[in-house]
């Protein structure tokens, strides 16, 4: 028996136990080459990757450390005797094995494999392989198994009877794409319910979670999320708090990092979360261009048509929209920028991003439609109708109101260098991944008032010295930084 | 900057890095969905996987933490101001995420990638994708092309002039098949020089260095090595020493844990370590059974063909041994119970395992034969002429005096059990597998007198009640766990 000590280390989504290299116990070696053990108390049982300490001072010999998630996972007190044995690797992921060697899993083997993963009993080495092998290839009846596994072992958030429960997601990648911000209030100043859970950023320059952070306060328990929606008929809140789909969190923090994404794990995440968060008709937003992350519209036909396919198999109401991710929308990228343009648009100022409006206003009228009494194409006139009369903007103020303000004010950043041109010309093209890395080296998200501010966009004539967009930071080491990727390649293409 | 620091983790051939969640510095949250941070100091860098350290007892707000390895790999002293920046991922993952989406890997891509592996620049989740999207699909060009890459970032073992060097591998999963160590003193006696450098047992209840650690110091260093085979013409060492295929070893602390292993990246790692072994003769057994490894006479010939393509491709004279793998070889599972078969097939005791004796000579004639002077066919009656006029044991005296005593004095274990038949009848098969794992339970290897020791073979009559064989073992804890094991399923099939 080994005494148990909680290491007050997060290691991240990973169960890791810590063995001192002269436990009293056991050859800290014998389990070295296994990569994993198992700590036994009765019934319990956790597996964990193993790490040797060579410190006293962070872990005595006759004691086995578990770090954060691992001693959550496990739920004894520090101190409680427990057992150590030789790893039991769970039995689905047999079913693993026999997917790289070729073989089609059915939807109980994918339930099983899920429920191990969501159980924390996956080493973070497992799940990748387990990726990697849905990315080499997957059947449609897999997708759709997936999906359901994914539901199966999440919470499912009940409206109590509200319906329909309208949603909308974009799959990403365009910087200033905030139409949320402007669809949710316009939806909802129709009485439609759209509740709006949202992600922060974590590669990008900010998420919906962040911008709107600039104006509210969007940490709203589920709760006050339910009230909220009955209050104002929409949210826009951040998503954290919602354990929809724990499975897909654990996936994609293994998948991001290894930055591999397919369409059918892109589908199988977004639709187990929208359907656990309730939803019912839901609009998905794909924009396709040259830095994109879909780059043809052949690719973008072959995700429509998987997206509608699982959606309705698991019974939502489904809309694609595949529209322009030529160039970044509006002007701001970074939160207090985009939630500028956001704001012009919805109090209808003559300076506010047509094609930020244009492209709120087209989904706003696609979502619109879902609703019976409206007629079949005329969603975004009356879009445009409760946009221009100020019925959206009175909806944002209550959401705001009710969601509370933010927790911080947030101001744009001071620092501010312009970027000019290099030569007389027309803008042919803005790299939409060039443009967001500079952005996020200005600081942004977690510098809220960072960003840039783009002066012009594909179309615009441009003279030799005129300032294409302006970087904002709030320190000198981001400024820096960001300047210096600027003068490398500022991701503006003239063509002269 | 942050102060760097040592901490004293071994993190099993994963660089770590620990950062205080109130780091003064950064955002610790802002790393962590990147999975990774860099940490640069000048020209020097170093990719690590993140942890949060909750506790200022184990670091500091203002330092920047390294495990083990990872701060080995830096090779700064503790204290360095070091920066902390977003991860630039290896350029060559690019690669692995082509292979992934289907492209063959030419042989440049390959030596991309294990440049990269061997130089630490892969976590461990993305040397699990390239093991996954290897064991999904490989050409034999691929095969050829990792073995190359693998061979290319190691150190290569210099004969000096010495030519042949014979040298022979079994792929392993027969308990007791210590050929290896009555096959080298037979090649030595004949004057062919044999290194032989052995594996101990990760997962089997013996490796040959195990074995051999009973009659002799396997811990020999390189250059004592050399010295050895031009004394003695062969050895039986570790080879832990000799970082022939440092690439290899990385990839097998992730293929281990994942217990995937294809034909493909079998041969690739045997024959990356052979290759750099300097071995120019080669000798590989493929036991084949319905519990061993390769289960099929066309799985072996299958795996037999990919061996001497490879082979021939890097100029090695390779030859393949399929064997019977249906039951364990020899009497003895464990390391004294081993070496105790072993001693008794050389001394030539009335008593000594026939199979095990047959078997070996089969092997050493079929090296022996790699000699120009061994006449075709001839290998074996030499091979027996060598045994039977006690050469080998005289060869095996002469390796043993030379490596040195062994470093403690092995004794059988003292708690002995016989696992009764439970019925009449005739050995129909023992389980290779079942058997290793009751051996290992009784504690081999590490307590080497530990084990079985097995009194029916297959085809033997025995009677109800009568002893099929027995389990020893050195401690208490060892023996129940043994016993219980072999009460559920002993392992032995029999035929009433």
């Amino acid at each position: 028996m080994l005494t148990l000590r909680h290491l007050a280390i997060d290691t991240v989504r990973e169960n890791v136990a810590f063995l001192n290299r002269n436990c009293t116990r056991h050859h800290a070696e014998e389990f070295l080459g296994l990569g994993r053990v198992e700590v036994r108390k009765d019934a319990r049982s956790l597996l964990a990757v193993l790490n040797i300490v060579d410190d006293p001072a962070i872990l005595g010999p006759d004691e086995i450390g578990l770090s954060g998630p691992a001693f959550r996972h496990l739920g004894l007190p520090e101190g409680t005797p427990v057992h150590l044995v030789p790893p039991t690797p769970p039995e689905s992921f047999e079913l693993v094995r026999a997917k790289v060697a070729g073989r089609a899993l059915g939807e109980a083997d994918l339930a099983a494999v899920i429920r191990d993963i969501a159980g924390h009993r996956y080493a973070k080495i497992e799940i990748a392989a387990f990726l990697i092998a849905c990315a080499s290839f997957m059947t449609t009846a897999e997708v759709l198994g997936l999906t359901r596994a994914m539901i199966a072992v999440g919470a499912r958030l009940d409206w109590k009877g509200l319906s329909p429960i309208a949603d909308k997601h974009c799959i990403g990648g365009i910087p200033g794409n905030r139409t949320s911000m402007i669809v949710v209030p316009i939806v909802a100043a129709h009485g439609l319910p759209i509740p709006k859970t949202s992600s922060r950023a974590i590669t990008s320059p900010a998420g919906t979670a962040d911008t709107m952070e600039v104006l509210a306060n969007v940490d709203v328990p589920m709760d006050r999320m339910q009230e909220l929606v009955r209050e104002a008929k929409g949210c826009l809140v951040w998503g954290g708090h919602v354990r929809l789909s724990p499975a897909d969190d654990i996936l994609i923090s293994v998948e991001r990092p290894l930055a591999i994404d397919t369409r059918e794990q892109l589908v199988a995440s977004i639709l187990s979360k929208k359907a656990a968060a309730g939803s019912s008709h839901l609009l998905i937003d794909i924009p396709v261009g040259p830095t994109a992350k879909i780059r043809s519209a052949g690719e973008a036909v072959r995700l429509r048509k998987l997206f509608e396919h699982i959606g309705d198999q698991l019974g939502l109401v489904l809309e694609v929209a595949i529209t322009d991710g030529s160039q970044p929308v509006g002007r701001g990228i970074g939160p207090v920028l985009e939630a500028r343009d956001v704001m012009a648009v919805l109090r209808g100022a003559a300076d506010a991003p047509q094609d930020l409006r244009d492209r709120a206003l087209h989904l706003a009228g696609r979502i619109l439609e879902f609703d019976p009494a409206v007629r079949g194409g005329a969603g975004e006139a009356l879009a445009r109708r409760l946009l221009d009369s100020g019925a959206a903007l009175a909806a944002m103020e209550r959401i705001m109101a009710i969601q509370g303000p933010p927790p911080a004010a947030a101001r744009l950043g001071s620092l501010v260098a312009e970027v000019p041109a290099a030569a007389d010309g027309v803008v042919g093209a803005l790299d939409c991944y060039r443009i967001a890395r500079i952005a996020r080296l200005a600081g942004a998200p977690n510098d809220k008032g960072a960003g840039i501010d783009l002066l012009r966009k594909v179309g615009d004539r441009v003279r030799k010295g005129e300032p294409l967009y302006r970087i904002h930071a709030g320190t000198n080491a981001d400024f820096t930084f960001a300047q210096a990727h600027a003068a490398e390649d500022c991701g503006v293409v003239l063509v002269t």
